[in-house]
């Protein structure tokens, strides 16, 4: 037994509850908005942007575009974060990350408006995370996860998962959402010591290091749940995971392939954070 | 070999800095403050109060007691939170809780002044506590057990650490200071299924349940550390820890009492806080 957890399943089922949403919202002439500020042309940027337009226009969800200069200034980001944020037919706002040094970072991140804040970079939403307030909204990464794992009826009260990772976009973020759905939660990371002996004792294993294809046969336990968060391209443009593909399908019960896993899952989560901030905004 | 983690050398250490730092203050005619805010009248809360009154007495902090009726109203409370949120001479705030159930804690949350949350309530403070930003508070307790760990050389990295215990208050921020040193950390609780094997894989346990004597020898791996948050009272008044002491003194390597370990810390930690809100807000 062992069952491939694709991603656009998981991610068809979001649109059309979505789209159902859309349909409701429009009938009191309301129509979900989300901004995308992007800095630059960076290919990956454009990429993404990309699609998440697509999703969203699928789905019914205007998309505002606000692309600025590489060398924009502080003061003029910070303007522009400022008319989206006030704009009331906005009701989301993604910006599109790292961005160029001259910007600071920490400051963009308490100029946000909290409430169409749907990539979780405001305080207010980091502290929602934590304590578990579900008022918030979550890093789109780690909630992808979740959401296959709810689509595929993985159970995860009382089971041993481990987060490979401990970053504020994955790691960190998916180990507080497995503890809110009552599992055990280790999170192990590059210090971590007699890692596979970790690893292979999870029923639930998240693997978000970052390394191609780090995860291997002996990491894994036999039957075991493994999400591959990592995206790792080669010189020649071959796209791997975090996970060896091979000596997961020969010991894991479930995994997500990559490409075709989490990453497919993102904008359909991302779209469905942007409803949660209309329906909030329009309550 | 059994070492018993006292709080008492640890507490001294770290008053003994702080009474040099109230000394450079003082030459700069800065004298630290921290405003107590205490609603009604509950026992525990005047002896909370009363200890932390000594121990910042001894160090040269001033204490200012804002005693507010029990039956006070939302509105008094928060006008009464922003005098001392305004008043330059008060540097931190510690409100006693749990408070009356007039009273909103989400909405009192985000209205104490982030600089001078030495306990760790505004959001803020609980982001950067998750993003691991050194310029927050954290809450006491947790604080306290690192302190012990620092004082008594306890090597963290790589560690396999178990924090038993999710809350706000100890669980989740310990797991995250943990993380912080890089420690290998795993969160257990209610839910958790088989929990003797997690905690007796843990070379650092803190126990941090609240059941009285709940960590048993076969929870214990020999020779781990053992800290005990704990502070369970029964009926006749004896005080007892999350750990059975007896039973961790035949297992751990080192374990702190009850009383007389981690709780003998915490107003020593606040103190610390109170200090280093001072200094920031002098800076």
């Amino acid at each position: 037994m062992n069952e491939l957890l694709k991603g656009k399943p998981v991610a068809d089922a979001i649109v059309e509850a979505l789209k159902n949403d859309t349909t409701v919202l429009e009938s009191k002439d309301i129509i979900p908005c989300l901004a995308l500020i992007r800095v630059g042309e960076k290919s990956d940027d454009i990429a993404y942007e990309r699609g998440i337009v697509k999703r969203c226009d699928d789905i019914g969800i205007k998309t505002k575009k606000v692309e600025l200069a590489e060398n924009i200034t502080q003061e003029a980001f910070l303007s522009a974060l400022k008319e989206v944020n006030e704009d009331s037919l906005v009701h989301g706002i993604l910006i599109f990350r790292p961005l160029p040094k001259q910007l600071d970072e920490k400051v963009i991140e308490v100029s946000i408006a909290p409430g169409k804040d749907v990539d979780c970079l405001h305080p207010e939403n980091t502290a929602k995370l934590l304590t578990g307030d579900e008022s918030g909204f979550v890093p789109c990464t780690p909630m992808a996860v979740m959401e296959i794992f709810k689509h595929y009826q993985i159970p995860l009260e009382g089971k041993n998962a481990v987060v490979l990772g401990r970053s504020m976009v994955v790691g960190k973020p998916a180990a507080l959402l497995l503890l809110q759905e009552n599992a055990t939660v280790t999170v192990a990371h590059s210090r971590t010591k007699e890692l596979e002996k970790i690893t292979a004792g999870a029923d639930i294993l998240i693997a978000a290091i970052g390394r191609s294809e780090f995860v291997r046969e002996a990491h894994i336990k036999e039957g075991a749940v493994v999400a591959d968060v990592g995206i790792n391209v080669d010189e020649e443009g071959n796209m791997t995971g975090d996970v060896h593909q091979d000596e997961a399908k020969s010991k894991a019960g479930a995994f997500t392939p990559v490409p075709g896993g989490v990453g497919s899952v993102t904008t359909a989560v991302l779209a469905k954070q942007v409803i949660k901030a209309c329906k909030m905004q329009h309550k």
